[in-house]
């Protein structure tokens, strides 16, 4: 490896000659010196000489004394450097890497997305997503959670019907997986609690700031729960494990986009959807955003949380294998949770009995035969189970935010972006 | 939660009246006695009563008093049970589960995988898997490495050409991507060292024990390094991550299989490929498998190891984005890693200069239009970097000794098969 100090370590390093290597952030060239700030991957560093410097974002190795420098990034630059310079640019960014906003619109961000991410600004949101992510992990793996890994290419349009992408499969038609759902569900079967990380699907024929037609989904499914609190519970814990995580490994890129992190309640406040709809005056079978957000208002106003559980949405508004519940028929045992006045993350309690799930098509008009593989697993003696279903990106962008999903994502899919 | 303990903690809970869950593993109904074993996600629990007892598979709770028993799984067994069926199946497996080997053909297993993973030993596999992926991560993560998530649709079918999968991405042809490569080298000039740990895909047309039409990819990429030996000792640390971990995490799934895990020596030994050649006498500018065997076969005899680097593969055989060995111009800077006789990870160093990537296509008959996307990260300054693709599948089926990959993989997608 190019031997190499960090330039978060150069103050380890005072009074030694060391090299750094990264990216040239920015170069000023006064009349008798300039200045060099280099970037690597864990911030910034000053070099001063007075010869001619390379250019914005040449790749350099610089080797210069550590020396004590109040106005330097960190308090330390490098003096009497030399400087080699490993690969230089042919062309300019669109824009100026080095001033504290990104000058551009978010299509030549996007368009530019390669060297755009490099601003520090819209690095951060990734990193914070990779902190939230590995916390999710630890956490359930900490549960006794089994990570999965399952088929992102289906056989059948089956779980939504609508918004899916079709594949041509060696001469046969398949479809791109909208979500792990059935297979989670069956592999309770096998290892009671398990997650995936992954990318689904949907063919969103909608050009709006919060969707995308691959998003990466945090899904969860565990067994041997009384009903959809104890997934609650879990989804709880999850949520508290991303966040401390983001606090612990992330917390300069939070710092840096002034990300207020969220405290999460030892118990969330959870509403009925009846509460909820009559808490907005509200007689529909769904929530609208807008009542999302006054939902949102009020448990901040009346419990100080950030986060609100709403139970119980119309069984006719949600998924068919959704478990109703025995004591209000009509009424789920299914969740959203809120987060700053969006949804953030839907999950409930799921059948678990075969003869349920044919009845619960049967009264939706449909047969089994398109779900045979999926009805296979309740055949065979399945526990009462629940699970949910995070977006990152989603979560990132109301963690940070960010007014566009799109901002939060590396390199985003949608109705018009197939690249870079 | 339904209030349990673990089949696996039931000796620390010996005299007292606990209750455990699970599915009916097998039932043994003697004349005047029956054993059932209730199997949960720790293991296995035996109860001992006079009634009847519910078919296998049945999902239970079983409380009852923790008793001292040689005979019974982890030395202790329930008396006086009381079963409560939480679900009935309504079919019989295709094979007895509680058999130490599942007495079915692979295409059975398959066919039913939602019940035929709940075998001990068709589950181990993937406990293994996940224990390798959560090793991998966290090896890399100490390593400086951020976790990254890029597009599976992808605009154009560059990177091999062949047997990529057609989408309809809303009316216009797209593709699904047969690796991160592009995005995880451009993600290098934003975090420096990224690794990413998702799903690629194959239109295999070919029925082999070794492909899939989807499979779980191990990448990483690094930046500044000097050559490819860096990258293949961030690889050795990986391995060794990932084994360290089935050893902690895996240990009684690696058991179950007879899986001898490999020691990963302090340096792998490493031959170029003319003395792979000279060692197998051979003149092609490829090895076969059956060299690939004789050359595990001779790293285990001379060097004690079953894992062996292969550095200096001709550059004709390898992608246009492979750095050629400075020094032996037609050689290059990637390598492989052979593991008891099967290639099982790809890599190498990359091209970092725009100008070299334009003449490398042009040297294929290539322009750099399909490419542009893709180039954009070459024009604005890329350092020196490498790095490799590990297939989880593969690596799992060659620790367990799998003859098919399809046997440590839960759902998988071939030529054949799209479901379950």
């Amino acid at each position: 490896m190019i031997s190499r100090v960090m330039s978060a370590e150069l103050a380890e390093h005072a009074g030694q000659r060391v090299t750094i290597a990264g990216w040239v952030h920015r170069r000023r060239q006064l009349k008798s010196v300039s200045f060099l700030v280099v970037r690597d991957r864990t911030g910034l560093a000053q070099a001063v000489t007075a010869r001619d410097l390379p250019g914005e974002e040449s790749v350099v190795e610089v080797t210069g004394t550590v020396t004590a420098s109040p106005q330097a990034p960190g308090g330390f630059e490098l003096v009497a450097p030399e400087i080699e310079v490993l690969a230089e640019p042919c062309t300019a960014p669109p824009f100026d890497l080095y001033r504290p906003e990104p000058g551009a619109t978010l299509p030549t961000i996007l368009d530019h997305a390669p060297v755009a991410l490099r601003h520090p600004r819209l690095r951060a949101p990734l990193e914070i997503a990779a902190a939230g992510v590995a916390g999710f992990r630890e956490t359930l793996d900490g549960l006794g959670f089994t990570e999965i890994h399952t088929p992102k290419i289906v056989g059948s349009a089956t779980e939504s019907g609508a918004n899916v992408f079709g594949i041509d499969y060696f001469g046969r038609p398949a479809y791109l997986a909208q979500s792990p759902q059935f297979c989670k569900q069956a592999m309770v079967g096998v290892f009671e609690r398990v997650y995936e990380v992954g990318p689904v699907f949907r063919a969103e024929p909608h050009d709006t700031v919060r969707h995308l037609a691959q998003y990466t989904s945090l899904d969860a499914e565990l067994g041997f729960v009384r009903d959809h609190r104890d997934v609650m519970a879990v989804l709880r814990e999850a949520m508290a494990g991303m966040l401390e995580s983001v606090r612990r490994r992330a917390a300069s890129a939070a710092a840096l986009l002034g990300a207020t992190l969220p405290e999460v309640p030892a118990e969330i406040p959870a509403i009925h959807f009846t509460e909820a709809q009559r808490l907005t005056s509200s007689e529909e079978p769904d929530l609208s955003p807008a009542q999302e957000r006054r939902l949102s208002e009020w448990a901040l106003r009346e419990h100080g949380s950030e986060f609100l559980f709403v139970t119980g949405y119309p069984m006719a508004k949600r998924p068919f294998y959704t478990h109703p519940d025995p004591a209000r028929p009509g009424y789920s045992n299914g969740f959203d949770l809120l987060f700053r006045g969006l949804e953030l993350v839907t999950g409930g309690q799921r059948l678990h009995a075969y003869a349920d799930y044919v009845a619960a098509l049967a009264a939706r008009g449909e047969g089994t035969e398109a779900y045979e593989g999926y009805l296979q697993a309740f055949t065979y003696g399945m526990p009462p189970h629940g699970g949910f279903a995070l977006g990152l990106e989603r979560w990132t962008a109301r963690l940070t935010g960010a007014a566009n999903i799109r901002q939060v994502t590396a390199f985003p899919r949608d109705l018009h972006r197939l690249s870079p």
